[in-house]
């Protein structure tokens, strides 16, 4: 068995109109395992094809259900008519995305953009330390891995005007995102301490960005079209539980934060890999991120906002401090400035027509194991031409 | 009959687990009525709860539904049990909400709002006339007319520093939401002439907005928690075929826009009234408004982003250029110097705890009659304490 998927591991994804789970090379069918009456899930896996079901349950209910599914797995039941191949399954999204918020909680992402579009200026603007900057982003085209990703057209300023065409400056952003499981009403804020309540798992995120579009549309209201093409995660839903070994102190926060965003500082030791036709040009780390998962969570229903199953809320995108560590290319190749060299020979600053990224990620799992958290990868594809012309 | 919701009109709406419309001053149970094999939707009103069967199926069916309707409600049959009072009925969410896009489009709304926050700057950016500026806002917390809203808590500059308590300059934003029906494929972006084909109808909107903590938060990614507590809107969706006569000539466009935004320039001459706990205070123009919502739907699936049924996307505030005609009330105060007097006496900037705001909304119809849009109110509740205090 693949130590990345052992039973300490088990994420679910979704294909074939079912719900399963990945153990080693394989994905064992929970729908039909549940339909067989090998597993009792309560139905959240029988007749599903999205995680949503499972999702909703709560914490209780997962515990019980990993548990049973850790017994089955290594117990005597013969699986094998409710086994597959993980190569060559066509995973599909694995849950119906409600609400997708992005934040913006890596201390250098956020530095080296400001250097980038502001020079000369303090590189984080003043509200930074004091709150998770986040907005929502489109959660209709939050798309699997594997999806093929249609080159944007859009507006970008060419000298004094706008024109319209393909983006020039296609990037990436190497992200992390929670699922929110259990529901919150509206009107009722969540503390940081209630997030193992509510967020089920991970997945991880490509937040394709397009940044000629981005910087021409985004004053006053922010990212819109420059994001909202289409955004990549993994087929895998890592839950929590599989995810203790990995917990590690989050960065210490200076200036104090406000009561309602203190927490426990559990960040998580996510490890990034991003290939860009398969070199591997950077590894983000998750933990160095300076808002947690807990605070985001805190802070998105400050205002009394609910949240819902199947609600994603991403990292933003990870950089850590060396140049070999930023999670997207307009920082690796310093806004262009920088061609990336690619084992093939090729230079890139930005993403070209038939160019894959692949991000892929792991955290420490018990007793010197290792945790896969799958990968997110898609493949550019060239512009369709649009409207009358 | 009441001249608002005569069988010109019939806007659709949900209610005790039926879906239904409105004729004079009563609605229609759909759902029995469907079941009863008094009218074939094909299934779209028997068993639903909302609107979205019915949003799906597309303009040819939506025409012939609405020909049956017209020709059950003008026939002989006995809808009596079918029938209850509008008076008393607890309305639902008319559709689940897919994506929830805000725009931006009324020039005198984006002038006020520039003048007041760049004093001494140009108040459009230069982005302003060549694209449709918009964001993403939060679906999971569109609500339903009626719905009470919680004063949202938040953070905000005060002096040099942040601090967290109830919005001190809560506010509304009067629009209105187009809502789409049939959706588009990812990747494959929509013209401003297939407009009719997708946008199902429109309802009225309610974006309340935390002008305090919106300032603090919203550099560099636009507007999140200020906005993001609740979105009100109409119970009824007024189908664009009850829109017909409502059709007025959209303001010249001048800079010319860019190929893929060229539209008809079809405007509609909806007339909306906004009371502050009964006093009508504005009459927001939706006529004068710059960007068509056929121009708004191309703009957003430019870069090939999709639609799904369910999505609504609205005008951004609606003002006109009379002080008497601003569709928020921080332009309404000029962000709170001009208190606004009301009818019983008191004066107003921003929002009280307990006040009510109602926004109601007509439209032309055929032979001087006139289309009801229904309305949108809220009463504001005081803020709940939140968080470790």
């Amino acid at each position: 068995v693949n130590s990345l998927y052992s039973v300490h591991n088990l994420p679910y994804c979704a294909f074939d109109g079912a719900v399963g789970v990945r153990v080693g090379g394989s994905l064992l069918n929970l729908s039909t395992v549940e339909s067989a009456g090998l597993l009792d899930a309560g139905g959240a896996f029988a007749g599903a094809t999205t995680l949503n079901p499972l999702l909703a349950l709560g914490r209780p209910q997962w515990t019980a259900i990993r548990a049973a599914l850790v017994a089955l797995l290594t117990g005597e039941t013969d699986l094998a008519a409710h086994l597959r191949p993980v190569a060559g399954t066509r995973f599909v999204l694995p849950f119906e995305v409600g609400d997708y918020v992005d934040f913006y909680s890596s201390e250098e992402h956020a530095t080296n953009l400001g250097k980038l579009f502001r020079p000369g200026a303090p590189p984080l603007l003043p509200n930074w330390k004091h709150l998770p900057i986040g907005y929502h982003g489109r959660a209709g085209t939050v798309v699997v891995s594997g999806t093929e990703i249609v080159r944007p057209c859009g507006q970008r300023l060419a000298g004094d005007a706008p024109e319209f065409g393909p983006s020039q400056r296609l990037d990436i952003e190497a992200e992390v995102g929670f699922v929110v499981g259990v529901p919150s009403r509206l009107g009722e804020p969540l503390t940081p301490a209630s997030f193992e309540d509510h967020v089920f798992g991970v997945v991880l995120v490509n937040d394709w960005s397009a940044r000629d579009i981005q910087a021409w549309e985004y004053q006053p209201l922010g990212p819109f079209l420059g994001k909202s093409f289409a955004t990549s995660i993994s087929p895998y839903v890592v839950p929590l539980e599989a995810l203790h070994f990995a917990r590690t102190a989050a960065p210490a926060q200076e200036p104090e934060v406000l009561p309602y965003l203190k927490d426990a500082r559990v960040g998580y030791d996510f490890r990034l890999e991003v290939r860009w036709n398969g070199t591997l040009v950077s590894t983000p780390p998750y933990a160095g991120i300076y808002w947690t998962p807990a605070q985001q969570l805190a802070h998105l229903t400050a205002n009394g906002a609910s949240v819902r199953t199947g609600d994603l809320y991403a990292s933003g995108t990870v950089s850590g401090p060396r140049p070999d560590q930023t999670g997207s290319f307009i920082e690796l190749s310093w806004n262009g400035a920088q061609p990336v060299r690619l084992d093939d020979g090729g230079e890139r600053t930005f993403l070209q027509d038939g160019d894959t990224v692949t991000i892929n990620g792991t955290a420490p799992g018990p007793d010197g194991t290792t945790i896969g958290l799958g990968e997110v990868t898609g493949v550019i594809r060239q512009a369709r031409r649009v409207g009358p012309s």
